[in-house]
């Protein structure tokens, strides 16, 4: 059978991927009375005088919730909250079976900001952290930063932050491998939304002298500032995007002479020619998904010297798989009230880590999505980070 | 150590009590393809293109949210949604270990009714049905009544109907244990709030010949109907409160005579006097908890001939959790879009008929809390009752 058979076979049989189990046994009266009535009631009074006793007494340090509005659903675009479920689900059993994190999937059915905000608000109680999944740009950008501020748990939207911190562990070994320092690199994005202002943030962050950024209004020039949306300009002021001295508004003009292209936006954007108009020994990360910007063959062919995907049947492919379990198992173990940029970056360089100097390869520059070295690492390294920068509700 | 050291131990060491499992093992980049990316594509695709295939390919046809926002909290009343997670936790794990239901606890940080309307409508794409939970009387009735109306899943507020289903099974058993008929019973319920009102109304249906009712205020008679909230009215006004010739407006007054007692209100309202004037052989049901309307002994002492109570170290235990397991798993198991009265009313008849005609007893009057025939024969009731009714999208 082919994969479709294969996996609406394997959702059926199942019906879906995600059970709730009892940590406690209940076969009689008296595990009754401890569990529930009577005596859990000395547990709620408890928690109602001092509410953080529900870490203590409670699933909620180990609970996430895999939140969505279906608008933006992997490459499927606005198919609504019912058509996501099955995303939302895989997300969970992923948290579970990489990181041991509980979690449950809510697909909202309601794709006005505030009443999503208001929700996520409303389910608090029980939860330790939240994962926004896939809903679409710069909507999502407005509803984290607004959950961010407003809730007291950790709130991260994988769609921006996965990438972008897998990227720069990337970069961090092309790096070392070739012994060229980030600084002199510069580096053209293709796509100027919510993963793409990540991706170019974590990327200067770490060291990367220029970028260059791509949309499809043409070639990013801080000239044309007024004419952009608010994350752009943002991306401007801060200095992450930087204009080109000349360009003709074509992806084409700016790719000439540049080290390195990262794409995160649609398919067969870059040609062949291209590639060949960068500097030597370029490097390629296509990423749009299934149909990347240029095909791994492709790029080979044009010279390209390390090349990365999202696709898993190509070398280095960037997988969220490798930094949300760990992040969030991370943050949860230290109950971080935030993740906060330092702690991304802490995933970044413990994702990049997973692999020694010797082991780096042209075609290995992004450990294995199923190493299982890399969720105690990157968890760790939250887990340090979270601390260091004072955002451990558990440890000073 | 003592039930409360136990209790907060047994939470403390395991960290609450519900977990998530995955159905699937994802160990391997091919485990992901089809669980998650790019398999779970086609999954999505069928769901986009008809919602309801959200039962057949995820785990929406067997998942309960037990829903409350911790305004009235077993008997620790308004202790917010915080100091209740361990009640609907508890709530989670009983559906799960008793009836194999699936579930997850949601604590509303909003007392607000309308805000709960829209949070529960909003969270429907991935719930099978919402068990709402410790709601303050009379938002519960309302938020109940909003939501079966709007939702097309089954919603159901176990604290109203829960303790009348099994209520009902009790004098089910009574008529056939004392050989008299329900009709031509007398019987007083103290309490006219949300559980008072569905416990006289289950109690008419199987046959109850005069139910007088007393709260607060006093005794409900008609002649002051413009006084009362609009559950009373409406249970004056469905013929399900009868009002007495005579009365004082005292409990006592309508006490004298009666066949029966009823209690979900308040501790010691009932003295041995006032059972002492009751018709021969009184029946006592004094469910206020922890501490009952009379105790089992002064019952007992002032000649009751069947007592049961809320308490699990007493005969005769009215314990919900007779009925809201198999009443889930019955009502899941046909994709119910509600749960109706017939469906309650076999739920009752299925826990009474545990009890074979040779096997009652006056103290064996309900069947023990851990009865395993109970959870089935209510499931395949209540699976019967929805078929027939015509509220099941499965069977017809």
């Amino acid at each position: 059978m082919g994969l479709k058979e294969d996996s609406l076979k394997l959702h059926e049989e199942n019906k879906g991927k995600l059970e709730t189990k009892s940590k406690i046994k209940i076969e009689n009266q008296h595990d009754l009375s401890l569990a529930y009535t009577p005596g859990v009631a000395y547990v709620c009074n408890e928690i109602e005088k001092d509410k953080d006793k529900a870490y203590q007494y409670t699933s909620k340090s180990n609970m996430v919730a895999v939140i969505t509005d279906g608008s933006a659903v992997l490459g499927l675009g606005n198919i609504g909250p019912y058509g996501a479920i099955p995303v939302m689900e895989g997300k969970s059993i992923l948290l579970k079976e990489l990181a041991g994190v509980d979690s449950i999937p809510i697909c909202l059915k309601t794709q006005d900001v505030e009443e999503i905000i208001k929700t996520c608000k409303y389910l608090e109680p029980t939860l330790g952290a939240i994962n926004l999944e896939d809903i679409s740009a710069p909507r999502c950008v407005e509803i984290e930063r607004r959950l961010i501020k407003e809730m007291e748990i950790p709130v991260f939207h994988d769609d921006q932050h996965g990438t972008s911190i897998i990227v720069a562990a990337a970069f961090l070994n092309i790096q070392r491998f070739t012994k060229r320092n980030l600084k002199d690199f510069t580096l053209v994005i293709s796509g100027t939304g919510a993963a793409g202002s990540q991706v170019a943030r974590m990327l200067k962050k770490i060291g990367i002298g220029k970028i260059y950024a791509y949309d499809i209004t043409g070639v990013i020039d801080k000239n044309k500032y007024d004419s952009y949306n608010f994350l752009i300009k943002e991306l401007l002021d801060d200095g992450i995007y930087d204009t080109p001295i000349t360009h003709d508004n074509t992806l084409a003009s700016i790719l000439k002479g540049a080290d390195a292209f990262v794409g995160v936006s649609a398919p067969n954007l870059v040609n062949k020619e291209m590639v060949k108009s960068m500097n030597e020994n370029p490097i390629i990360f296509a990423m749009a998904n299934p149909n990347p910007e240029i095909s791994y063959e492709d790029a080979i062919d044009a010279g390209a010297y390390i090349v990365g995907s999202g696709r898993s049947d190509y070398p280095n492919q960037i997988n969220n798989v490798l930094a949300f379990p760990g992040l969030f198992k991370g943050a949860l173990s230290v109950r971080a009230s935030k993740i906060n940029e330092e702690m991304k970056l802490a995933a970044a360089y413990a994702i990049s880590n997973i692999i020694d100097d010797n082991e780096l390869r042209k075609d290995y520059i992004v450990p294995l999505a199923f190493d299982k070295r890399v969720v105690p690492q990157v968890a760790k390294a939250v887990a340090d980070a979270a601390i260091k920068t004072g955002v451990s509700k558990l440890y000073k």
